[in-house]
């Protein structure tokens, strides 16, 4: 087997990457100050297509929306679904569309954090785009970064993707229930996780039915 | 709920693409002539994390092995995992890291081409980066573009990202055996597949047990 390697330059955007990730980490830092004068705690859900981070936040929602005033950004490319759902959970919900692009960026957040009351709010959920590659080179600002992979995400997704772990605080380990199902062992999971990252907190957790919320807000201090 | 959509300009990368797509999609025009003067047929494989794009790949190769030479193109960001599983099906196998970058382009595949014999092989199988985002904006050559859905992608992967799959001739609704555990219908996933693209072909398949994968060479004329 051969392997090739692309040089710098070679990848077509990458050249242009290290202006815009300079940028975008200055204003991550700008959102931070913001959300800091507010006293609003901001957490940022990172995951692939239906790893269970819509649920997650509804389920975290309906957990603390007693406690705290939930607001939370719901990015996705192209469609308001998961924004309703999160909505109908109880927090007040700003959608990002992205259009074609695969990952919220800190001007966005910046823009959305410009256009809620942000005195009205303590706790703000932040659901990036649908995919582990993009958001990982992406800070939005926020006090915590949270990764769900799933079962079904297959027995080599952190192997496979281990930036995204790198930057995160919390790691979600969702749909135990299908192990059986899926083959795919938690146990597994969570020791390269571990690897990859040995101070991770890693929480199992069924987002459907909501199993493992009070352990995942306990792992983010909220 | 409010909705931001962002003007031209405000996401950072987007006043780049316009040149960047149009020099990948002249890269990817002159990919076509050399595959066609090689008399190889290519098809590119798109999918999110865990679809099934190696297994499918790999019961492509069991099954056409005999008939064709194939050779095949691994996309990955760090690990030569999907090459393996390749290459002992008995492809011959190139793998291309693309780092931190979410998708091939033709640049790159132009280079992985001309680190083969290419008078060895009659049939090219290139595996994207494991994401169904960044991969639509940028054509490599092939003459075919297959996307793989699975129902562990859940009951939104279509509404969510149609683009994909509006460049795309046959996608594949993989691991149907799941449809019990996910809740999931293959039924469902199909019409809207077909409303975003009627002339799509629509193959089902179990990616592990190899179900599927003889209609899926017919769909692909191979």
């Amino acid at each position: 087997m051969k392997i090739i390697q692309p040089d710098e330059g070679e990848i077509f955007d990458i050249e242009l990457d290290v202006d815009i990730l300079r940028r975008n980490r200055e204003l991550a830092d700008e959102n931070r100050r913001i959300l800091d004068e507010h006293d609003i705690v901001a957490v940022d859900v990172m995951g692939s297509v239906a790893a269970g981070k819509t649920s997650l936040i509804v389920q975290l929602t309906r957990l603390l929306k007693g406690k705290h005033r939930i607001a939370a950004f719901a990015g996705d490319t192209t469609t308001t679904i998961d924004a309703e759902l999160i909505e109908e959970a109880g927090a007040d919900v700003l959608e990002i569309n992205t259009g074609k692009e695969c990952h919220l960026d800190a001007n966005l957040v910046r823009k959305a954090l410009q256009s809620i009351d942000l005195d009205q709010f303590d706790v703000l959920l932040i659901e990036n785009v649908g995919n582990i590659i993009c958001p990982a080179d992406f800070p939005l600002g926020s006090h915590k970064r949270l990764v769900v992979i799933s079962l079904t995400d297959g027995p080599y997704v952190v192997m496979k993707h281990p930036f995204v772990f790198q930057d995160a605080e919390v790691a979600v380990i969702n749909k135990v229930d299908l192990a059986q199902a899926t083959g795919i062992s938690p146990d597994k999971l969570e020791t390269q996780l571990l690897e990859v990252k040995p101070s991770l907190k890693v929480v199992r957790m069924n987002s459907l039915t909501g199993e493992g919320a009070a352990r995942l807000a306990s792992a983010l201090d909220l």
